[in-house]
């Protein structure tokens, strides 16, 4: 089975048993977030309060924890969340957006990493270079550095954490710190939107729940979400189409471009 | 006078008095509340600190109170604006967003319920089982039972809270616990957008300022964002462009569809 | 050179330098701020946390305090952010969403406005008029008072806090207490919108990073946005195709526009 037939059969599984994905994620990205979620056919719960989260993800499919717009309050929540799905066999996928760019979101994503075992780490260069405790380059949460330059840190991130590491850049690269894939798609205009990436954490996340290879959910999440940008920009104008038309597209993606556009490398 | 004329001549008043309606809600749905309330033609405006919320409320046409994304200290801001709007003679309508999902949820619905009179009470017919205190069937915050599955309960607990329940599914339940109304307008895509749900309630809220009978009101207020929403569903290609259609349509939806679409049934 | 040129030129400069702003703003409106931001060719930044607004601010090339959905909280984080801004020389925008309406909202802007030197002041009529201690008009976050009439307020209120004010309306007037401008570009669909005062502050934030002169930054921001706003209104059918179209006009206005539609007129 290629990487095409691999997330059309994932996809499809998506769609029927429509799992809940719950998240604890920034105020800036939750509509966007749970938008692409239910475009990608799962169903999105956004929930925080240390007073409900342990009782809310014992439903869920996949935990996502995201930690832009911060505070220190909800890293316990994170971390209560986290545990619990732990405790229950649910994957956790975390997003350090901004780590490296403050010592708050710095601290905040080792502490999570301490606490709790993630499947999957998504982030961009700069921010895995920063959890990697190698110097890194970053505004903001913009990475002014790219995916395949975290490379190596990844990969040995990736071994002492038991973790997948997903590196969004215009390349994307995937590693558990022994196979490695790259995968070429993608489109400059999401960059021009915010929250893209942690809508690719979201759309890992629904893999995630379908997918026991956190590795391959990985790479079927970023080839898929990065198909659907370039499909979105065919049909749009500018950045307020493109993000609009990327929800249709994640709807509705013809299968015969999942199959034939797809490109990733790697073993 | 039926409900299609009904409903036009109450946007009409929207739109000329252009009440304030204030929202305390969550963080997921703040945004496209605010804009679909703005569409139908009243002005919006969210305050959520306990330092204002009283002072604030006090020029509102209707209190809008949702508990998605809740914290603790968010009930006791609600049940303060509750209360001065009660005092004033404000409308309130509460959105149980999650209801029966989590005890922090389930009891926050509950106890606004007992200190605030709701004029409106507008749910998915498995939070509105949970509020009756019967077993309900909910995961994340979608329902797994539909609206008239939920109509005996309803009707139940309209009679004891002497309010209206305004159930939301594929066909909607509207009930003070004597009267009972059908509405069976609305699309499918109406789910593969976050929000909708919540922007219901607001749409009510916007009918519940100009319409002092709160049942007709719900009616009116369902009927009219089922009809937008058959009708962005018929320009739009995904929940992307769907989204955005149901602004455009509420904003300037035509009167002749409002008059020969409606389809309300009930006493 | 000529506002048309002036606006090119710095628009030119936004796109090469990429400035950071950091935003600690409003629930409401964080996602559409920051895809303003992005549209516009900057790189935003949501971050309000005291335990790294300190931090955050030192790489910005703007700071941006809004108070819409103010707690008491993040006036301290406001004030410690702005406090930062000034002793680095990074310029500071304040958008006083509802001072008049609430005690919160006012004694915040005045209390923000002592500690902090901003730069610029953008707000609507009556949140001008409640700063300059007049008695104002608003409901909600809506003024109910025109741009024009906070002229003379906004003169002397310039003067006093050694800032500029920018005020939008139907007519924008910009002042530093000294000199006055008006900008007539503008469309009625912006105020159907949500956020679209917000946005106009982002714009000017953007301006702010690369243009040394506060006035001048004002009114470049608010004529190419009015500018904008004209534009997407051409090409759309209500208020949700205007928003969207509006972030791709943003991203991709033409020069020709620009240096023939401008309407700026004052000294």
């Amino acid at each position: 089975m290629n990487w095409g037939e691999r997330i059309t059969e994932k996809l499809s599984l998506i769609r029927t048993k429509k799992p809940l994905i719950h998240n604890i994620t920034n105020f800036v990205v939750m509509n966007s977030t749970a938008n692409t979620i239910l475009s990608v056919g799962a169903s999105p719960v956004m929930s925080h309060s240390i007073d409900e989260v342990e009782e809310m993800v014992q439903f869920a499919g996949a935990l996502l924890l995201n930690i832009g717009t911060l505070t220190r309050e909800w890293v316990e929540a994170m971390i209560a969340a986290g545990s619990t799905a732990n405790a229950k066999g649910i994957p956790v996928i975390l997003d350090p957006v901004g780590a490296g760019a403050t010592r708050l979101r710095t601290e905040a994503s080792r502490s999570i990493l301490e606490r709790v075992d993630c499947a999957v780490v998504r982030g961009n260069g700069a921010e895995v270079l920063s959890l990697a405790g190698e110097s890194s380059n970053i505004r903001g949460v913009d990475s002014l550095q790219d995916a395949e330059e975290a490379e190596e840190a990844a990969k040995k991130l990736a071994r002492e954490l038991s973790t997948v590491l997903a590196i969004t850049g215009k390349t994307d690269v995937v590693t558990d710190g022994n196979r490695l894939f790259k995968i070429r798609n993608g489109h400059k205009m999401m960059t021009c939107v915010t929250g893209t990436g942690c809508a690719s954490t979201a759309v890992i996340g629904c893999f995630l729940a379908v997918e026991p290879d956190a590795l391959y959910a990985s790479v079927e999440g970023l080839a898929y979400f990065g198909m659907a940008g370039e499909r979105a920009a065919e049909i749009s104008e500018g950045p307020g189409t493109f993000q609009v038309s990327l929800y249709d597209v994640l709807y509705s993606i013809e299968t015969e471009r999942i199959l034939s556009l797809i490109k990733v490398a790697g073993k």
